[in-house]
């Protein structure tokens, strides 16, 4: 099977851009002191620079991100791949403004203000982020470091 | 958006054969000992009882299950999910046999032993398996646990 050649880095910025914008939702890793991992996708909104989730406060994946805050993230299908590191920070729900709470809400399908249950929402700030298609990508795949994207 | 209604556990248990079967990629996660989760794209190989992959042995997956051995792996897009938790056992090269190399080699596109760098092959045992696409699936999502399916 013949594959497209390796996009360059530019391109590549724009289309992590466009999955953190467009696309609804994420596989988001997390894991706990023992070393034992949790992955389960959930939804997002992107604001241009961190990714908004909300999971219940009594899950896993808070559990593991108020422990410890590192979460690894992936966007796309296995063979168009955006994958993040990053640093959560809890926000209680008390503490999301109603216009974000909205925009959450509106873009996920998933209002977590309407639960009686207890949520937690997490602002994901990348600290890194690579994107690749096929092996021929792996070349340059990093385009963001310690928060900075590599390409203006 | 109407959904579609839940699946009977005995089409969920089909579909994720299925999926095992077919599906060349999967996420596979894994975690240090600090709690520092890792997650990447990996072909993989159903055998009917546990799914083969093969990972460089200086990848962070690789040492997180060299160390460890835990490991949740998620096929599918995110409406359409099957989760598996399990334990890897790690296989060196040279002990894979030539039948079961080139299974791996014809399903994955993909044949570490024709590398000349270090590679490990692990075997990952379901010990849990959950299935589901939309929220009125998340009952009964559970269909293999302590290794053992649920559904005959």
């Amino acid at each position: 099977m013949m594959k497209p050649p390796a996009r360059s880095p530019e391109q590549r910025k724009q289309d992590a851009l466009d999955r953190l914008e467009h696309d609804v939702d994420a596989w988001v890793s997390t894991a706990d002191e023992h070393g034992t991992p949790y992955l389960v996708p959930l939804s997002f909104l992107w604001d241009g620079l961190t990714l908004l989730i909300a999971t219940a406060s009594a899950s896993p994946t808070a559990r593991n991100l108020l422990a410890g805050g590192k979460v690894r993230v992936a966007l796309g299908p296995t063979r168009d791949v955006v994958l993040i590191e990053g640093t959560a920070e809890a926000l209680p729900a008390a503490d999301i403004s109603p216009e974000l709470g909205d925009g959450f809400a509106v873009k996920t399908g998933f209002d977590p203000r309407q639960l009686t249950s207890s949520y937690h929402y997490f602002r994901i700030r990348p600290q890194r982020l690579q994107a690749w298609r096929e092996e021929n990508e792996l070349k340059n795949r990093e385009l963001l470091r310690e928060g900075e994207w590599l390409i203006s």
